[in-house]
């Protein structure tokens, strides 16, 4: 079993790296607990697919109760967690239930909210499904629900028991959120590690054939990269920023295309704009800038978005969350694998400039 | 300067115990943060009375937003409270906001879950107004609204920065109110301290007049009480579960009168419940059942209800928060002072027999 222990100042947790399910209920039997229940959380296109054989490996352990939601970002609010709640009263669930959140990254935020409110707080396990969610959500104790169009405003900081990554569930995977996915493992490499970037651009092929071994690979590393920033700064206050590389023009665009592109594909370009203002500024190579945007391209992902109103994407960015009093702190990077906060305002221009590259006409 | 020291597993905090506000913003000055702007949440009545005062006392420190609710737990929901992320996300409050939440239980409830929720967590502070949440909601971080008839079922742990306890503000609580604190109050003498309980009966007048010195003395030993329970056990597994006193039998009566009681009228009959099951057990002595039922009365809280049907009583009992597993779990007193929670199954009849007590017909 290869694991990775995720120290938090609230508590630590194991993530396991796996083939299949077959270690899941020793897994929960590992915790130091008696669950009574179970309830898992998961989207109808996760539901077909692995429902079942999640609740066959856990149903002798106790009673066990799905609940589920139409897949999809737009139903990241608060009527489907108010589903949630009710559901869960329904099932008389209590604190010695275990939620187990099944899915990609917007069932993972929406269980562990649910988890982290219900009752004041209920333990919630993580079963990711999709790449990004393997490598995004495994690490941070992040959970939230977008409110209005403002992704994750609402939301809370809570660390599951586990997270059980089966990189088997990538087989199944539309190959649209495969390569979504990667835009955070090939941000690892740009904000933390050459090494990284240089096994990823060196490992394409396998990669994209979904080789076992080089997956389990991968998604340790990256969360490994996650986990060392995230040591350094559990609430967000320093460098924590530095993984929101990319974030900050890519959530402006999620939002004005209205969630119609996925997280991941926001994120891509948004690193293109990030890569480009590191060079306008006078931080990354032009070389280094080329080779980035190639890496990007070798995994399919998006560099451009067409259809946005630079203008209105410009707004957008001091509207975000990420916006500290009202000015914008971007991640940048000095080199590929070398990322800084930069505090320094920086002119319109420039960041019109970067719009000008990644928004198509 | 009055003040108490409560120490959680994420952060001390202090209560100040004052006589009008004229302190408060000193106090947030003591915060090791620059706030840059204030959302004050309050109800209704609450904020006729004090809202511009507080306005007044921290609007040369930033932009201040206050944001009300009409008054009465029906309206502590999931609704109000996105009215509240709707509200904040105009003013784009960030994490550079402080909440301030101005009024009693229900307000601090609800402030308190909005902080905890809003962009995964901003810092908060706690201005109670009420008895009742001066003495019970200052201590435990516990916050929390109402879903589907279904009290605190949904909710967050989560400490303030500080608690200021303004003992003046108690001269326009209304009387009913007033006398629904003592409920908590006369709790914590019942389960933790004999002196205190004697410290209540020999100063029934004196409390009842509002003089700002005993007030002030009665509710710091309060606060102090809570602290020593919920040191022992932050996050209610086990010690902290003898605050439940009266509050199994309270919570079941409030949902079945549909909150048309309040709180602290619950809790009070529901500890006649409890002295009453706690004798019927053989633990509690007659004579201290009959002291305990006349201090309740002293302080004019009600000691029965009304309009009750004892078997649905009967029933919501085992739909309570409190249940454990299907299991109820009550504490109880062995004398005034010294409280245990019973981990026995007890008898239909015998509670049954309680229930016959505090039910009229």
């Amino acid at each position: 079993m290869n694991s990775l222990t995720i120290n938090t100042s609230s508590r630590s947790y194991p993530i396991y790296f796996e083939r299949d399910f077959s270690a899941l209920s020793k897994s929960i039997k590992l915790i130091d607990k008696n669950y009574t229940s179970y309830v898992i959380i998961t989207d109808s296109n996760v539901q077909s697919l692995y429902v079942d054989i999640v609740t066959e490996e856990i149903k002798s352990l106790g009673e066990v109760l799905t609940v589920s939601f139409p897949a999809g970002e737009e139903h990241k609010n608060i009527q489907t967690i108010s589903k949630f709640y009710e559901e869960m009263i329904n099932f008389k669930a209590d604190r010695n239930t275990l939620v187990i959140a099944l899915g990609g990254g917007v069932t993972g935020d929406m269980a562990g909210f649910t988890a982290a409110t219900y009752m004041r707080g209920v333990d919630f396990v993580q079963i990711p499904t999709s790449l990004l969610a393997q490598v995004d959500s495994s690490v941070g104790g992040k959970t939230g629900i977008d409110f209005n169009g403002y992704k994750n405003v609402v939301g809370a900081f809570y660390q599951p028991m586990f997270v059980f990554i089966n990189v088997g569930t990538l087989r199944t995977l539309p190959f649209r959120e495969l390569y979504a996915g990667m835009s955070e493992v090939v941000k690892h490499g740009f904000i933390k590690d050459k090494d990284y970037h240089n096994f990823l651009r060196d490992n394409v092929k396998g990669i994209l054939d979904l080789d076992e071994e080089l997956l389990i690979q991968m998604i340790q590393r990256s969360c490994e990269i996650k986990k060392s920033v995230v040591d350094e700064d559990e609430k967000e206050q320093g460098a924590r920023a530095l993984l929101n590389f990319g974030h900050t023009f890519g959530h402006s665009i999620e939002r004005l295309m209205d969630f119609k592109l996925i997280h991941g594909e926001c994120v891509a370009i948004g690193m293109h704009g990030g890569l480009t203002l590191s060079n306008q500024l006078g931080y990354l190579s032009d070389a280094e800038l080329e080779e980035s945007i190639q890496l990007i391209k070798a995994y399919k992902m998006p560099l451009t978005v067409k259809g946005l109103d630079k203008e209105a994407v410009y707004n957008e960015l001091f509207h975000d969350k990420k916006t500290t009093s009202k000015r914008l702190v971007f991640a940048l990077l000095r080199t590929i694998g070398d990322s800084f906060l930069n505090q320094d305002t920086i002119d319109e221009v420039t960041v019109k400039k970067c719009l000008d590259i990644i928004i198509e006409e």
